[in-house]
């Protein structure tokens, strides 16, 4: 009954070792992830269960991608298979004063062809209580807006808690619709908002300002104009260099608003999924804590990410707990 | 006056270490090649001259694959870039009773994507003796066939000496056209044709048979129906194993049919790359030496190809002659 | 109905990379196995639907071992954890004249100090219609020799058939029991003999010889003192050098005696597990083809496993029919 | 006459490259080991002539590790071997608000199962002037405990100096002993005392303050209750996060409380074996320096190790005293 | 007409990875650099077209240097080859409190043994408005020495605008010359000095003060003595560790103070280059902007390399120009 | 008083990993080795008593060499330091019909730069049956020369064993010595010859056959020639590839011919260091065994070699003695 249920493409992410630029490599090391899967297998780690759909080439660099998915004993039932590649990415990892870069591979992909009409939404929904998505999916092609757009009808016929982290990326949305349109329209199916004044100002179209009057102004505007959200949470992540950043939630939750302590990661191992981890850690926080809780678990969640490699938060909620309580790292555990 | 052109894609090829499947891998090894730019890096290996014609993305990827074409000394004048990711392949190496396995990723790259009418070929071509080409190219997409056809009625028109690898390969030809239509239409255009039975057959909608017979009654039939091809060049290759590799040349010169020895390849390290090897040895022996021996020289680069790892000939001539000259790799060079 | 239960240690595999002994060395390369679960594993790539009963230690390494189980999608509900450490082994890899060399550490590990007792055999062996079992894990220690007894036991109530490979390793057996006098125990619990002359002379305390009458006579042996055995298949293995190896496969079945094709593979990339491919081919091939044709499976799952590194055959049935058919690996499949 | 004499066990360490988790590796990083052996080979690198006792395991991995204890030029002739596996352990590699995580492997190997009454303790410490151990060693079995209660008595016997670093390690002390008990019995063998408030808490179950004053009255009363105890050293490691620490010392020397600056190392390349490079740097400045220079050396190595990988300290002496200096290692040394 | 020339040693660097000590690695990453070579490299990566003059070993360790040479597109006409081996050197890279250590294998080299009398100067620098040199050639062999003075003597015929980074090397000037009389002499061929208090101490043999007085009043004896010197550009970088550092320029041009905000770089990747890309940032700054923002380019492009492993500054100007901006490198570039 | 002398230089070989070339690379594999220690480390790892007398760099690559010599718990109080660097060596590693290629770098090294008349012979001689030298040493330097001289005029009065395997390298013998004189001089000084009819031919300027006529004609002329030489063992090293190797020894002693059987190895892991390798089995041989046996033990030392990375045969006389045997590696030892 308190299954979580993704819905996003699986990425492979090819990067040089260390901070090597391409030109100077020879290797890639690679990871699987994606936004959504990154919450998925975050969850999973955590002890959710959880059920992941999804399109993969059929291939054996799709069926490395199943294995990977089913290490972490998500249920792979609703993950079809096509003649496509893989989508996939390179990144050159930055540090300190110099960015890190991506190029992605990905419009034409598994994910980007899956097929509209086909997933058994009903079936895949069954026993759960949560449907998380992002506002990636939607970006990638026409049928994965689709197929997405089924999933979340059904979620709110079936009254499922959707949340959703509505991110808006100019490099995405090739394929004819607004974005901006798009994800208001979807942001409508959903209950539970992952985001602050960036992506309401995205969707809305307003201007509201990033401090806490603004934060709280822009939260107003978007219950007014889309009821279904009754939470809003907002990760604030600071980047000081490539090496160096900062973390904080905040969230409007009951018409009440809270704030984490700043949380700083330095030397940061890996920037990318640390949204998806905070997501993770709220998701699992709203089914085990109180809201306040929850957002301190995912900001937590969120720093702590900062420090694994890959797209992927493995910490369990034990080493999610030790930063909360300040236990800084310092110390081995034997 | 004697430089040589090339044309076709260049494509990055990220393959799990050793004989590691993927699902065993956290890392790729990649290279840059590509059929028609691993004769151009041979040719330059070699000591020749030589232009290459493409297309890659603009971007950090696209960036590596020139700093790669240009550390041969090949002049990228007339490599142009767009916004689409560079084409790859994925390549698990067998072993012995278990075949290597490939998976694309390069319909919709950016070689997929050059525009055709803007090369200016003249400007090419000028002070090229030589325009090599292979069936891969016209099978990516009709760009990509557009823009070979461009080239190769410039050759004609400017008299240079055309060479063709015109492979068929089921897994292109997505685009619309006939893949045998085509490279009958652009083996018209062409003088040298590095191939036999096979292609001939696959050209014709003949069935030869591939014994000395076979192959002298498939000349014959080529040169009949496409009189332009003056000389044909075969390549063997026998795959006792995937480890284990024989190599053959035979060909059909000025009426004369000739033959090389049968060269042994064991333990192959790499068999990519090695038709290419055998085109390239064969262009630079036709500019260096009689036909026969010319032969012989792509057959012994061919045969050496299988010793590096990668998509190209590093082997300079002295390397190449001697393994014609029988000196079988035993003795350390000091 | 049709499922598979195996029993046994999942243990870790160190060993230095290439062929470097570990005085040269600065790195291992590891990998899960385990000889039954190497069955598990294989017979799970080949699309079978496997659970596997064992115990592993209750910490980051136990779980790294959980997600390669999973990784599988076999069914991980009867592995539980304890405080002891998980089994390991050092291997260093030899190369022609030089034969490979094992250092294990498992005798006190996490199965050997397995609960007897604590599994719930009938729920675990509920729809399975192979239990599969090898002559380690009762070597290891007395708990993990009661827990299979049970296992055993409650198949035989149940009517399940019983595989074996019942290896007699000298290594083994430090608990106090006679090695000999067990496997003769646990053997008689058993349908399916999976060995041969050295086997059976180990078991019985004969000395048959190694040639097709010896064996049949060791077989007939076999039977009349164990006459649940109702089929034997043999693996022979020839190793030439540490880089060269041969398989045959002969049984002896419904009285019939049937022998495959010598199959010879070099060169070798990882002899480990190529039993286990074995095991796990003839169980596959017993569900999905007639006795013979089983055999031949398993011979050709034996040879293709020594072209893959680690422990576990990753090769798919298609893969396994094509070694059959004689198509050697020398193709490149695109 | 000046000989040093180490005892304890040489264990092999095992560490995902990085900073990844177990569950993202395919390989580990492999080092030699051992708090006391540490100490031994750190007092090798910076010039003393070293014995260590010990006992390894009779394979090749036993072999591994007593090359590498040669390489250091340390006299092996007192390292033993058995039938029992080298003792081993697994560390995750933490970064920032991330903790480093270890698993053990040692308590049922060669060195836990090191034969008491063998050792030619006499000959051991012949010409030796200080005899080293810590509290580790005793903790693992009943045998290692009598080998090193028979060493300390003979040194007691022949007027050697002995330090010792009695750390109370709570995942030891599994053979029924007491670890306090034990401790405060052994120390009681000792003169010179490396360890702080908490190791006197520990082992006399007091419960004296961090600061000064509490360090002080700890001291007071050690000397006190154990009167062959003469000088007392606490080194302090502060851990900011995992990947930024600070070390101070402080002593009680004749009576005279001094302390060293405080030291900051960012970012900590490895944190295991810092203790052991302070007990090194203490025992080599006691036999170069005053008292107050020898903390100070001990501190400066303490913190200098922090950058090396590995257990041991690499540092030369001239190393160490640059960063007494205040240099702080910005410039290259060409 | 806006080439520039370089003249230096391509010299191999050869260190362990990461943070090891030789002592702990059995395989070493490599790099081609070179400190002229560097400043080639980096212009050449920004857009200039640039020629290089040296001398490589005639082997494939020359041929791999040359191929490196050419992936940037610079003009190796001028590189010529000679049976001496290829210099280099071994560095171990430090962290925090621990310096890096380098040991060079140089002053036998290809390089050391360049041919004086052999370089056709008037055509090398045919259409160069620049030709830039450091204090390391000259010292390290007299030939090295003499092919720098006729290329710098050409070039004041040709009025050829000069650059200099004389920094003074103790561990050169091994075959018989004053390096401080050899750079006073260079350097009064040159036109633009790249060098601050220390440099034109060395050289004038004065002592002036590093403050901005001392640099002021160094600068204006420096142009007494040196009257072709008419703009002085001087790089300060504070090593605060081994993993943290800051940069800042200042200048006297025409007659004018300048100085740039002190940038600071946490954590290090790679120190060596810094200065080299100081150098190509100033040059190209020259040629595209004002001298105060050729400054702060300069001194971006310092800082920027620290981020970057190897010796050459692989960034573009839009990469410089970004932490000029401020842009920290927070953010990820998609 | 059984203890074995070696002197020689200690040379660092840097490798690219697997069968890439130089160009391919970004990372070296590196081994210390060298001819003549070689053989010292090969005999101690068979358990001799070993002194090496050698110089290398006064930095940490020397400090790296000397820990791997001490490594071996080879004697190193006759190994000197000085300011030059270390010996090297690149190779890139070939395979099949492709030959393996070296770069020396070593005429201006270290050992190159040992100072004559500082070892002191007689000491470093105590208690030593056997002194090994090689033609290598004396074609390096004058100095080189020199002290070889010194430690066989000192063996000669001491009535030592002198092995030597005089190689002939044109590569060498740079400083102005003739090659053939000077080996034709310091086997004057030997008593043990280990070479063939090339060896013999140099030397003497004769030009006898490799048949066995011509082998026993050689050595009875050697024998007229040098009368101190009482035995004479050839190994003779059949290179069928680069990856296939035969080896057979052959000898005269006591006036009676002797020949082992051929051994094969395929695939061959390295062949450097395999000569050495045939020294030091023979010198153990001479040791331990009759001249027969010594001659097959060192004939199978040469053999397993070749199954070794690096320059060194770390195997012990039980492999060896396996391999005599006829144990071809197939089996695992556990």
């Amino acid at each position: 009954m308190n299954k979580i249920l993704t819905f996003g493409e699986i990425i492979m992410r090819l990067s040089p070792p260390g901070h090597r630029t391409m030109k100077q490599s020879h290797e890639m090391e690679f990871f699987f992830g994606g936004t959504e899967f990154n919450v998925a297998a975050s969850l999973a780690t955590l002890g959710c269960v959880v059920k992941h759909v999804s399109c993969v080439s059929d291939d054996f660099v799709g069926e490395s991608a199943m294995a990977f998915v089913k290490s972490f004993g998500i249920d792979t039932t609703f993950i079809t298979k096509n003649e496509h590649p893989l989508g996939l990415y390179f990144l050159e990892v930055g540090s300190s004063v110099r960015a890190s870069r991506i190029s992605y591979n990905r419009l034409n992909g598994s994910f980007a062809n899956i097929e509209a009409g086909k997933t058994e939404w009903k079936k895949a929904l069954e026993d759960c209580s949560y449907f998380h998505w992002t506002g990636i999916s939607p970006g990638i092609s026409e049928s994965a807006y689709e197929s997405l757009k089924e999933g979340l009808h059904t979620a709110r016929e079936m009254g499922i808690e959707v949340t959703t982290d509505p991110a808006y990326r100019s490099n995405l949305w090739k394929y004819g619709r607004s974005g901006n349109d798009v994800l208001k329209e979807l942001v409508g199916y959903s209950t539970i908002f992952i985001g602050g004044v960036n992506e309401i100002n995205e969707i809305l179209g307003t201007s509201f300002s990033q401090d806490q009057n603004g934060f709280l102004e822009a939260c107003s505007e978007l219950q007014q104009q889309i009821p279904s959200i009754h939470k809003i949470f907002d990760k604030i992540r600071i980047g000081i260099t490539a090496s160096s950043q900062q973390t904080q939630g905040r969230a409007l939750v009951n018409g009440k608003y809270v704030e984490t302590e700043l949380l700083e990661v330095n030397h940061v191992v890996d920037r990318i999924g640390t949204g998806d981890a905070f997501a993770a850690g709220l998701i699992y926080g709203l089914q085990h804590f109180d809201d306040e809780k929850a957002l301190n678990f995912a900001n937590a969640a969120c720093a702590i990410k900062h420090t694994i490699l890959g797209d992927i938060n493995y910490c369990s909620a034990e080493d999610i707990l030790e930063v909360i309580a300040g236990n800084s790292g310092g110390r081995i555990k034997r």
